[in-house]
């Protein structure tokens, strides 16, 4: 483990064995993209320079990651903080499946851009605004081709990792754990150093309200995502239930309502061979306890790991350990996977830091 | 080789060294499915009940393979001979895939109707009809999509097998190979017993004429394929361009026109990893002339598979031994890829019964 730096850089809340039972394995890294209309709620989301582009965020992001630059866009998606900009998490994947040649897959569960480059249609219509209550029209639809595609690729790979680029994904993530039934007011993590709470909770509670479900909760997955949530949610839930592989949830608390999902979606569903891997900053974001949410669910193995950004020259990179940004893009999961093939966790940072000084 | 029955069911027009270089790889099976306005011309294809419903017959030979039954329509296409019905070629590759344990991915390079269940979008828009002499308006970017999905498959199989769903695709790739200066008029195949060779022929020449290029000849490949061709084409030869692992073309006469494209469009291509599988029903049509076509672009090794349906009780699966049908939905490279991994013909034949009576 030690050649990776693992032991330094991943700090696990969970198994061990789960980290031997990954290592060496071939792995397939699959993107979902996905935007709803509530990242339009100014002040909701960093991931964006403005509301309106953050429709064109995740086609940008798998853009830059498959060729280098976005091609749907003239400006690289980067989060705007105190003045200066953190760059898009997207590189830190980009460096890491370099530099493990890990393959790299996309998947539209409903983005309202389309990227330039070849992607698996799971949907093609993105969410509303969660405040109208019907954020999503056929999430049964999603999540069962999402099934049919987690079984085939799981033919092609020994190791499925998945993750996402939703903006506004951290509070329609909180609508479907609400939904659900769980506690999470507060406890979900975002993309900017103030996570905006109570913003999020206004949005969440007015949807379900225009529903008229607000007194009906618990409600099953279905309505919960086809109320105040996303179409990442069920596609990422049904790819993972297809899946007969080891998958690897490549990101934060969005993720925890993945798994939330799942567990009421799927009879009996089993969390054994499904783990969480996220960065440090999302573990140890102050705003939000990934951890207290997952424990509602059920035992799942989450795995934070961290780049060492403080030892960064590039300042950007360096506002990802001042909360901005945090994680997308499956960045922590591609670190994860990196590492899980033999790779350093510092030469993935001196990689990320050299995309960055070609690329912005 | 003897236990899959290849010696006598495959009649090899190339080398041996081939057929063991790709005896027991792992293989990846690749449907990529196009329609153009072409095959609403009456009488130019027998791929689908009725000219208008050819639009669906990609996207429903996909479902069947998928899912044992279309979901796009509430037929399942066949072919209607001579008072008779022979059913989709599709109903052969699903049989062939399944004994084999292959997996099974879609790419639309451009269907009218979309499948129900995920796909890899390459391309969005169906073509023209080629009388227009304006048949796809993108094929550049159909083929450099096409490298990049090629690049990325790649790293996942093998062995890489692409078959094509294309009604009207022998007068498409007809007009791709006239326009490109090669001898192709009555040599290319058809789906029907009696080959409409002068309607075909009338069809690419209108086109050609229309466009003001008729004295242009040769005309680039992207040329070619924007005036008179398919979407299928590109993504294909882009497809097999862009892998590093080892292509077979499973099709017909079609597939020469990928390799006439991939000859120009490439250079110093080389055909030394690409092969061709079809049926015995193309290979022995004496309609049209494969190995002719072939001997023009290059050195390239066909292999066509004999399901020997003439054994068959089923009288859908004899049709094909009068002409009717004979290739389509990669059943040829499907049989192939089987064989390759050890399943015997008599048992894909008997499976391919077997699901006939199931489906039909």
């Amino acid at each position: 483990m030690d050649k990776s730096g693992m032991d330094k850089s991943v700090r696990s809340f969970g198994s061990q064995d789960k980290l031997r039972k990954l290592e060496n394995k071939d792995s397939l890294f699959l993107c979902v993209i996905a935007t709803t209309l509530t990242s339009r709620i100014p002040g909701i989301t960093g991931a964006g320079a403005s509301p309106e582009l953050t429709d064109y965020t995740p086609a940008a992001d798998v853009e830059l990651i498959a060729h280098g630059a976005p091609k749907c866009l003239p400006e690289i998606p980067q989060t705007v903080v105190d003045g200066g900009a953190a760059p898009t998490p997207a590189v830190i994947t980009k460096a890491s499946l370099e530099m493990a040649d890990i393959p790299f897959l996309v998947a539209d569960a409903g983005s309202a851009v389309k990227p330039g480059l070849p992607y698996v249609n799971i949907n093609d219509k993105q969410g509303e605004n969660i405040v109208t209550g019907k954020a999503v029209s056929n999430p049964l639809e999603i999540f069962n081709k999402g099934i049919i595609l987690g079984k085939t690729l799981s033919k092609l790979t020994d190791h499925l990792v998945i993750g996402e680029s939703t903006p506004a994904g951290t509070t329609t993530a909180l609508g479907v754990l609400e939904a659900m039934g769980y506690e999470a007011w507060g406890k979900i993590s975002g993309s900017t150093p103030e996570n905006p709470h109570s913003l999020k909770r206004q949005t969440v509670e007015q949807g379900l309200e225009t529903a008229g479900l607000a007194s009906e909760i618990p409600l099953d997955p279905f309505q919960a995502v086809g109320t105040v949530g996303d179409p990442m949610i069920p596609a990422v839930a049904g790819i993972t239930a297809g899946s007969t592989v080891p998958v690897t949830l490549a990101g934060g608390t969005q993720m925890t309502a993945v798994c939330a999902f799942l567990k009421e979606a799927v009879e009996n569903f089993d969390f054994q061979d499904v783990s969480i891997a996220t960065t440090i900053f999302v573990a140890t974001d102050e705003t939000a306890d990934i951890n207290y949410i997952a424990r509602q669910i059920a035992p799942i193995d989450i795995f934070a790991v961290d780049p060492g950004f403080e030892k960064s020259e590039n300042q950007g990179l360096q506002k990802y350990t001042q909360g901005a940004v945090k994680e997308g893009a499956g960045a922590g999961g591609a670190m994860f996977a990196a590492q899980l093939k033999g790779v350093h966790i510092d030469d993935i940072r001196l990689k990320t830091e050299e995309l960055c000084r070609e690329i912005f």
